[in-house]
Parts: C-alpha cells; structure tokens; sequence
C-alpha cells in the first residue's frame, strides 16, 4: 500500500473527536449532554441575511471572481470604515472561512521551517495550519494568574530568531476571552515594525467585546501598514458559521498579490454565502446589541457559578465566548472522558473541551478546560453545577 | 518590509489574468469578445437545486460535519452506484469544490520534493496546487497528433523515481477533451500496483462523455482500492461552479483519515451549497441528455468550422467541453493579446487560453490554444470566423 505524506502523519487530529464517541454512547443511554466544547453560536443568524439567500434570483450558479464580489469586498470595507479601520475593497481578499485565509497567510508568507510566534493559548486549528505549511510554532505563553494576559516585549524580543516571520495573536481571544489593549497592539505592532516582522490579527470575535472595552484592531496602529494582516470571519459576527465566508485585509500589495494567486487556484469562495454575508453587512445595531447582552448575562452568570467551586481558577473574559478553567484534576482529557462515560446528575452530564489542544508547549493546560458560553444561562446554571458535583467524587 | 515565502513567490498567476486587462480596453472601445477561454458552463443549473436552496428552513447557518453531511453523503454514495462504482458514504469526504479535494490530497499523499507523474497537457491548476505543496510534477507528454492519447506503459515506467508517490489524470480531460478508454484505464491500474503508487482520477467531467463512449472510472478497476483516489465536483456536472463542492472518494482508510484531520483544520464545507449539491442528485436523466446533446452539437460545429481552416491542427474531444487547437504561429501568448487588443471583424473579437500554461514542459504547447464550447453554436461559428480572419493578418 502507498504510504501517506509526513506531513499528513503529523497534522493533529481534533481533540475532541476523541470524546465524540464516548458522547455518542452517552446518548445511547438516554443521558442528556450540555456542550459546553464548541464554538458554534446558538444564536439565530440575522433575518436579512437568511432572506437574501431565499430571494436570490441565480439562474446560473457561476464562479465568482477569486477575491470574491467586487459588491461584497466594497461594502466590506465600509464596514470596516465604521470600526475606524481605514481600507479599501482592493486590501481585501474574500475567503472560505478565516480557515482559509489562515492557510492562505500562511502559504504565501512562510515556507518550510520558517517560525511564527503565537500568544499562547490559541485556537488550535494554528496548529493544523501550521503543520500543514511545516512551519513551526513558537508559543509566547501566557498566565491563567494574570488573566491571559500579553506578555512583555521583553519575552517576544527573546522568541524572535532569523526565522521568525510573523507574530500571531488572535484578538478577542480563542481559548481565553482576553482583550487586548490599545496599548498592548502598539507594543505589538512596535517589535513587528523593529523587527521586519508580519503581524496577524485573528479578528474574527470583534464585535464581541464587554464592560464598556472597545476593539482595537491592528491595522488602527500607526505605521504598520506593510506588516499588519487580518483575519476575519462572518462566522461568529452574524451566527453564520455555516456560510464559510471570511478574509483577509491587508494594505501590503505584495501580500496581497500572493495571496490572490492562491486565492486563484481554488477558483473561487461559495456563491450563495457572499450572498448571505453582503446582506448581513445591513444587520442592524440592535442585533449586536441584544447578543451583547445576552452573552454578558452569560457571562456573569458562569463565571459567578464557577466562582462558587473550590480549587477552580477561572479567568475573566473580556470577549468572545469562551474561558480557561482550572481544574483540580491531573489531566482533563481523562476527566473529559469520564464524565461522558461514568458521571451523571439526574441523567445529565456535560461536554468539555480538554485545553491541552491550545497549547504547544509540552505539559501546560493538562489540567485546564475550555467552557464556550454558547447555552442559554439555565443550561450553563446546570452545567456548572454538574462539573461542582463531578469534581467532588471524581479520582484521578 | 517583512518578505514573503519562496512558496509564494513560485506560485503561477492565472495565464488568463494577463489578458484581462486588454480585454477590458477591448469592451472600453464598445468591442464585443466572444469568450472561448473560459470553463464555466452557460448551461442553466438544474431548477430542482435552486429551489432547495430558495425553500431552506435555516434558522442558524452552522457548520455542517467537516466530512461533509451525512445525508449528502449517503445520496452521493447511491449516485456512484447509479454509476457502477460501488462505495459507501464512508469513502466520501465532502470539500469546497474538487480544488479543495486536490489540496487536501495532495498534502496528504505527498511531501515536498516528492513527485507526482500528470499526463500533459492538464488542468493548469495541478501547477498551483503543487508548487503549494512543494510537489515536483513529472509530465507524461501526449501529443495532439494522436488526439492526446495515453502515453505507453513504458513511457510512464520510464517516469517513475523513487520519489515518485502518485499518477494523476484528468479523464475526460480538460484541456484536451480526451477520454480514457477502460484498457488504458486497466493499464494505469496495474502500473500503480506493480510500482505502489496512488492513481488519482479527476473525474470531474465524467458526466460529459460523448459518441456513445461510456466512461469507465478508475474505482471500477479490480485491485485498486488502496491506490485509488478519485476527485469530484459539481461544478461542471449540474452547472454549480459558484456552489463550491466537491469530494475525494477512496477506499484506502488510511488516505481519508488524512484527508479527514486536513477537513477538520477548515471546520467544514458550505452549508448552502450542500443543501443545493444533495437536491441537484435528484436531477432528471433528461437533463443531461439535452445537455449532452447540446455540447456534441456545439463540438460538432466548433470542429467542422475549425478544420477549414488552413494549417490548423485540432484534437477531437470525445468528452468534457475542450479542445486544444495548434495555431499557425509562433506564440499564442501574443497571439491572444493580440486579438483583443488590434483584431476585430465587425467591432468583434475572441479571447482565448493559450496554452502554455496546461504544459510543464518548457516551450511545448506555446503554437496551440484551449477553445471551451461553452456558448451557443451560433456564436461559436462567429468566433472561429473571426479566428480565420485574424490568422490571415496576423504576423509574428
Ligand atoms: C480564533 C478563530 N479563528 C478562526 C476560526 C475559523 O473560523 P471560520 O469559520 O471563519 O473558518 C475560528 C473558529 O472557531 C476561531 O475561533
Ligand atoms: C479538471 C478540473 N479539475 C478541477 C477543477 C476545479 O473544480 P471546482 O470548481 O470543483 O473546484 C476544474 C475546474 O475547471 C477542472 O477543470
């Protein structure tokens, strides 16, 4: 039999498809799970985007253009005019997903062997992405003590090698919810600027961001105009995951020129999704409002139930909606089995992700998970209070 | 100014791109372009996955499986069947079009520096989808004067390195229009065998086969399970080039467990354009016939109106909407830039794909161009005139 790539080999399968099986059988049971692993919003995607999608009037389903609509990319960047993001519809590649233009940045500004400097933890797919590209990850960790927060200059000019192209930070954050300051994106864009670096900013949680706190993006930094990239999403914005349109903005031509020459290869982003997302450029305000609320209340709602069990470190999020939690157990994954497999409360039991997926640094996180705050506030009550109860029988 | 990849910068432009901006001043001059360079059909997408799409019930666009939906994906499996290549939806995982299939194949099949063997002239994109990879591709040159026949077993054993991980064909091809016969189809089977290499089919065009040939997939070969791959879309066959899905289907476990972790990075296929790809495999026979019997008609008159034309060569397609015709000139680069920017017959003039850029091999192909029949007879008759008069005038 021909043998399979060493870079298929080494490309990390999901953590939680491990779990998907034993949840399976947990249903089989008749036993009733609250998910509190997965990024995917419960929240209803605006009615003006569904709309737009059932009134289309294709008759032929054509390619679009490779950097997506010119209609799409121009409304867009007026979007983007309203965050006080200053570009035109010519810095913007539409993508399949930011997924894809993740892969895309990664492609086209690094090769084989080449380093990338990523706030740590991180959305594990960088992992995937950067495997896929052999380029190697070089974790700038960060503390649950400190609330996640950025590390010093000092320890990025310490990470920076001859190989280093990039630094990568996701802003609000996936896994931690961390918000970073005006302040922190200038320290950033500083040694990125010094340095000859790319900065990239996953920017795809933007619009959720609590207590007041506004977004800073990477490209309001002054003077980073040829190393700043973004990375943004329609996913989690409009409750539209499904539609997989994101992109990438960037003032740099000559990234963006090499990008568009992937962006060529695979022909083109889905139809009917830069339909769904033009339309859902005129969602309204309150729409963003009331999630806002919504996921607040949550917020509060989880942090001051996790707050009540004993021996759990919980950091605050600022944005998004997830948070690390600290557990006192040895290693999550096997909790994570073991309340699918052996715990219940009235016939309930809960899905968590094990937080070792977000980390590259050998041994940190073992003992974390990550809670997405996408349930109803009932449903996170009775799921917090079934980990309190878990955690006081449960054996390493 | 932080420098991109290698990778990057070794990325082809689309050979077309070039010519856009003259075809523009072409229009700009009130010109009017018959477009025979494209690959997106004009044939009306089936009414029956337009209306699956108007008639959705989505309240939440999610991401759907990243192997794609499991209703889409059991109906895909029976539309093998129809088709006499027995698989299960298992072997199936669904991508954003056959592009996405081909990157995710050739990652997970092929290291850098490994080499894959592509019969020539191919799809342009294998180039791109390489040098994306690192890939080296090793051509097997056919040749139009036997109407871009398979090359021999020797030939191909000839070709083979240790390095060499795969044989990928395109049947029926694009750009050749060939269409490979269940012999030669045995033939690459037991090559792939005997040496242990995949054979990897695109078979995107496999509804487009025509003179009563029937088209013999390389998964109904005996003994191949664990070599063969076969890459599909729906872009071609139900006219959904915007929908953007595909799949890669094999039996060999070990390859789609790859593919699976490389599906997973990207979170899933377009929600949408699934609902639209499960309806279009209700599509009535009928369909296709009035479609097959519109392009056997256009390629009737697209050959019969080129061969009288004086020395002009061109390859008889039996299948897709292709055909590759070697010009009278020096260099269809120019030539095709030409066209657009001083030739016109009644203020009309013809864009077409030189074909360079469907050959690895240096300095072949740079006589011959790609005519698709993808308009009506009428206009193809008017634009082959126009290709007549033009070689009359033109110098090099
Ligand atoms: C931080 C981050 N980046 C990128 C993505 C991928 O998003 P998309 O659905 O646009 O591919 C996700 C999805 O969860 C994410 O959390
Ligand atoms: C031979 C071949 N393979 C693959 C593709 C890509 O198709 P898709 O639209 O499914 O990505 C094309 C598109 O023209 C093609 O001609």
């Amino acid at each position: 039999m021909p043998t399979i790539s060493k870079k298929g080999r080494d490309m990390p399968s999901s953590p939680i498809r491990k779990l998907v099986p034993y949840a399976e059988q947990a249903i089989e049971k008749g036993r009733k799970i609250y998910y509190l692993n997965i990024g995917q919003p419960d929240i209803r995607t605006p009615e003006i985007a569904l709309e737009a999608v059932k009134n289309n009037d294709i008759e032929i389903l054509s390619y679009s253009r490779s950097e997506g609509s010119e209609t799409y990319r121009k409304k867009l960047a007026q979007y983007y005019s309203k965050h006080a993001i200053h570009v035109t519809y010519k810095d913007i590649v539409v993508t399949t997903g930011a997924s894809e233009a993740l892969l895309f940045l990664f492609s086209s500004i690094m090769d084989p062997e080449d380093e990338v400097i990523i706030s740590e933890p991180f959305y594990a797919n960088y992992i995937a992405f950067s495997k896929a590209s052999g380029v190697n990850i070089i974790p700038a960790v960060c503390n649950i003590d400190d609330n996640f927060a950025l590390p010093s200059i000092e320890t990025f000019e310490k990470l920076i090698t001859p190989k280093t192209k990039a630094i990568l930070i996701c802003n609000p954050g996936n896994p931690t919810g961390c918000l970073y300051t005006e302040d922190d994106i200038k320290k950033l864009a500083a040694i990125a600027i010094k340095h000859d670096l790319f900065l990239v900013a996953d920017e795809v949680y933007r619009e959720f961001v609590y207590d007041g706190h506004k977004h800073f993006s990477i490209l309001q930094a002054e003077g980073i105009d040829q190393h700043a990239v973004v990375i943004d999403s329609v996913s989690k914005r409009y409750s539209m995951c499904g539609a997989r349109i994101g992109c990438l903005v960037s003032k740099n031509k000559t990234v963006m020129q090499t990008v568009l020459k992937f962006a060529q290869a695979r022909l083109s982003p889905p139809t009917y999704a830069q339909i769904a997302s033009e339309a859902a450029l005129d969602t309204p305000q309150s729409y963003f409002d009331d999630v806002i609320k919504e996921y607040v209340e949550r917020r509060n709602t989880l942090i001051s139930e996790l707050q009540k069990i004993d021996k759990l470190k919980v950091a605050l999020p600022q944005g998004a909606f997830y948070c690390i939690v600290e557990l006192p157990v040895k290693n999550t994954d096997d909790f994570a089995q073991w309340l699918l497999e052996h715990f219940e409360v009235d016939n309930e039991t809960i899905m968590v992700a094990p937080a070792e997926g977000f980390y590259s640094t050998p041994g940190i996180g073992v003992n974390q998970i990550r809670i997405a705050y996408v349930l109803d506030k009932e449903s996170l009550i009775k799921a917090v209070h079934i980990l309190k109860e878990a955690l006081k029988v449960y054996k390493d």
